[in-house]
């Protein structure tokens, strides 16, 4: 990344600090409250901003100001760390970035208040955009990818009491999951430079990105999976024929689909997917090395 | 209310159903999703949309056009919707509306995923506002009231463990968890008339509203809330010394409270206040008869 991203995503960590701040009642004794705290903890725990990183990305190359990109950047980490506070939450995950996640640290209740602060935020975010000309757009197209990612969520817990999905349920659910909130933030920054058309380029690139991001994240994880009973492509390969153990299947499957990311993502206009399509190559590396 | 009203709510209903529908993916087999099903059963079970009339009522008032005042209505009735579904969840309140709540009809995995859906449907009714101009500052508003519900429910909760609090600590705690939700309508009226100058007078009414109707609830709800060990202003008076019992002390605060809610929005500029100075009233004669 250029020193240009770097200084701008020390701008999006304090926008985002700022945005989860809660100003004290007149009278209101002690310091911070619970809810606010936990939600700063959880950003300043850090993460690899992978959403931040691609909106600055993508908004540079599309000739987004660097101050309406930060804000954009801001509100994709945003819902992306609201849905994670609150599937940790719902899948009572332990450890979140190798620190005790939000609910096992502060409880249930804090956590999921913060989740919900953490989600106000992301739409707080798009509130100071110095050019609010797009702001309809944008706030449209956070709102149905929240919906896309909520859905997601939810198709995911309804497989626990079910039978394991075939291959087309596995990747419905996971292009939600997965796929809808790693397409957010070149989606915003598409609608923020007046470029609906790539709309839904940008969104097969995530599509596919989302799926073999999950297949490799499966693939790691494939032990704990199995104790939780979570959904995994492991085991929807094992109830289906094919050459090959399940593992091999699924590298085959997800450098299949990382390498579609990577053609369609390299393929939008001005560069602006060049990071993701990066992105989309070096999993696909990863994949073939487990 | 008038038959503007009452044409104007029903179209603030379908708007609000319309902002939790999620549409169905390609290929995807089925009905609607369990999440957004949730979400639009919660909304059709009704309730008496005090938020939405308070909206309408101001925006009337205030000149706001009535495309624009459905939206801001729609806004604050899910805002409040949400926080419904969730402080059920952490409550687990068995009942709303003489239905089983959310999470008891559909589980809690499903009552977190649809106040989300609902959470970040009162951000998406601001996306189709008829004119936009007043729309960044409407974000703030919208966000700065969310943060102060939530805070104010994670003081609430936090009361669980630790000691009764006083009644400046009681008062504090309900202006965020009714005030804020009550004061919110009339604060997107006042913001999308573009003026912000009367807030202040605004936010004064809606505290004194939200302490006043919070100690009606808690002298209504004092069986229950004994058994959860829920937050009530007879605990806190009990603590405290005073003349009459706890209930009589209760019933002459509220009607203090809402006595000066009642002139202070009866005093907001054209009028803008007085379904809320009414509501007030009202409220302060069912104290009485407790």
């Amino acid at each position: 990344m250029s020193l240009a991203t770097d200084t701008a995503l020390l701008g999006v960590e304090r926008l985002m600090v700022e945005l989860v701040r809660v100003s004290a009642e007149p009278g209101e004794p002690g310091g911070e409250p619970a809810t606010p705290r936990a939600a700063r903890q959880h950003l300043e725990a850090g993460g690899q901003r992978v959403r931040a990183r691609l909106a600055l990305h993508a908004c540079e190359r599309l000739g987004v100001a660097e101050g309406q990109a930060m804000r954009l950047a801001a509100c994709a980490e945003l819902l992306h760390n609201a849905s994670l506070v609150h599937d940790d939450l719902q899948d009572r995950e332990e450890l979140r970035r190798g620190r005790p996640s939000v609910w096992a640290a502060h409880g249930a209740d804090v956590a999921l208040c913060a989740g919900d602060l953490l989600l106000s935020a992301a739409f707080g975010a798009l509130a100071d955009l110095p050019d609010p000309s797009a702001l309809p757009s944008l706030l449209r197209c956070a709102h149905a990818g929240t919906a896309r990612v909520i859905r997601g969520q939810c198709s995911e817990l309804a497989t626990k009491d079910r039978a394991v999905p075939d291959l087309a349920g596995y990747e419905r659910i996971v292009i939600g999951k997965s796929g809808a909130l790693l397409g957010l933030p070149l989606e915003l920054a598409f609608v923020a430079a007046r470029r609906e058309d790539s709309l839904p380029q940008v969104r097969a690139a995530a599509h596919a990105f989302g799926i073999g991001y999950q297949m490799v994240d499966d693939l790691e994880d494939a032990a704990d999976d199995a104790a939780r009973d979570s959904l995994n492509i492991l085991h929807v390969l094992a109830t289906l024929p094919g050459e090959g153990s399940p593992a091999e299947r699924a590298r085959r499957l997800a450098a299949g689909h990382l390498e579609t990311a990577a053609r369609q993502a390299g393929a939008l206009p001005l560069g602006a997917g060049s990071l993701l399509a990066d992105l989309a190559l070096a999993l696909a590396k990863r994949a073939d090395s487990r």
